[in-house]
């Protein structure tokens, strides 16, 4: 059996039941360490697994998914990846690539920030279609989030912005040269998310991400507990004032929040607000929205 | 603490391991029967977790949270939610008030359909708000949820819909004389929402839900496993003809396919085909998705 096994958003013990059991039975375990990062070491999680693991990157993922389901027709081999294997990156190249050999395969799913965002209070039924923001360089700032978010605020939803990653980066220099070596992670933050979107903002001018008048709510290792989770709301402008340890560690998302706003939506999440009168006055001045 | 536990999709493994621990430390431990129905009964969970649990119906969550909460400021308390926290049924007002408390309160996350439907290869970044379906009557046919996969279908987003359970229905009869007689659970079965939204789209003519031109795909006990999952893809007019026992067990979902379609969507959703040559065709011809 070829298990590819959700981890959850936190830590080791995030995963299922089923999880771990199947982690347990398996000949060979192995990583993904990419699309996102957990918030523990690769020894914890041995540790914790009573097995080794194989890291495994998004490139061994890719191409050399055989090796990875080697011999699973006959003994049983799983593939952590953090949050739920369908989750921001699907699996959905090496489940086919199992079945056209014959080798039977079990999802085990878990939370992932696509649905876990439901914890900043906004109600999962009335987001829009995800959006993912790149690191902005000199010389490149696709802008074309700016479009899918529009699509979004025009019917009122609300926008999980998921925030780049760079991982197993290469400098020019040393790409150039063909030096593998990698520069350290590198994980979009708060202040710089909200600084490219008013960049954007400013750009096309299309008033969707206004500063003063879009409310927005920053999540970070969201499903840790209050010693870890920080879920901070206010508009744009706010956000982007706020000093940068304020919004906890990385991994961060943003939500852009939508006109079809329930009061009870404004109520919770004006829980995590920088300033929660703010909060209520462009609810009910900007957004529309009936609070008593 | 105040512990509110998502325990994922299918049945007692499914919990996480952080979710576990949480439950055999609680003096008390409530689960909540109301938003979606498990796999398992009861008594399994409770020889799992080695605990007696308290049912919990969506009423007593709303108008007796002070009692589920009850001492939880010194001892530790467990609400059990099928599914994740703040899935589809939110439980932002409990928390409200137990924070009103000085309750000190932990979600633990979880898988639900919200993430989940993934399993069926569409992806989840492209699928714009979700919506219900609930139970027509003879006199009551809302078609609300029209005017909101409209909204999706024009930006080319996918859209999951979620179909209506009935649990604790009265009859009328037992309703008007005051019995607590209450009906056997019901669940919407794949046939019978396809056939609601042929009506609506009968009724409203406006070519969003075209039996032959519409592809979707018949989720059920999704992350079951090969034993209980079924996942089941073809357009509107080829899931009616289906016999009912096709779609599995519920509880169902359904996904109305949105026209920003990937080859890999198509690819991987074909795998679960009635039709695997029809469905390529209309991906390919009404859907205009280039495949080779």
């Amino acid at each position: 059996m070829f298990y590819i096994v959700g981890l959850g958003l936190c830590d080791e013990k995030d995963i299922t039941v089923r999880g771990l059991e199947a982690v347990k039975g398996c000949s060979r375990v192995y990583l993904e360490a990419y699309t996102s990062i957990l918030m523990v070491q690769k020894e914890r999680l041995e540790a914790f697994y009573g097995k080794e693991l194989i890291l495994a990157d998004r490139d061994m993922v890719e191409t050399e998914s055989d090796e990875i389901l080697r011999d699973a027709d006959k003994e049983d081999v799983a593939l952590l990846v953090v949050g739920d294997p369908f989750g921001a990156t699907t699996h959905t190249d090496i489940i086919l690539r199992a079945r056209s050999l014959k080798i039977p395969v079990r999802v085990v799913h878990n939370a992932s920030i696509m649905n876990a965002v439901g914890a900043c209070g906004l109600q999962l039924y009335n987001f829009g279609q995800t959006v993912s923001l790149v690191f902005f360089t000199e010389t490149w700032k696709p802008d074309s989030f700016y479009d899918r978010i529009k699509e979004n605020v025009d019917l009122g939803m609300h926008t999980l912005v998921l925030l780049d990653i760079k991982v197993k980066e290469q400098s020019e220099e040393n790409l150039a040269r063909g030096r593998k070596i990698y520069e350290p992670p590198r994980y979009m933050s708060i202040t710089q998310a909200v600084s490219q979107l008013a960049e954007i903002e400013e750009l096309r001018g299309e008033g969707i991400l206004t500063p003063e008048k879009t409310l927005a709510v920053a999540m970070s290792r969201v499903g840790g507990g209050d010693e870890r989770e920080r879920i901070v709301s206010g508009t744009l402008a706010e956000l982007l004032e706020q000093p940068s340890d304020i919004f906890g560690e990385p991994l961060h998302s943003l939500v852009i929040v939508g006109k079809r706003l329930h009061h009870l939506e404004v109520e919770y999440a004006q829980t995590f607000a920088v300033n929660p009168e703010a909060w209520r006055n462009v609810a009910k001045n900007v957004y529309g929205c009936s609070l008593d």
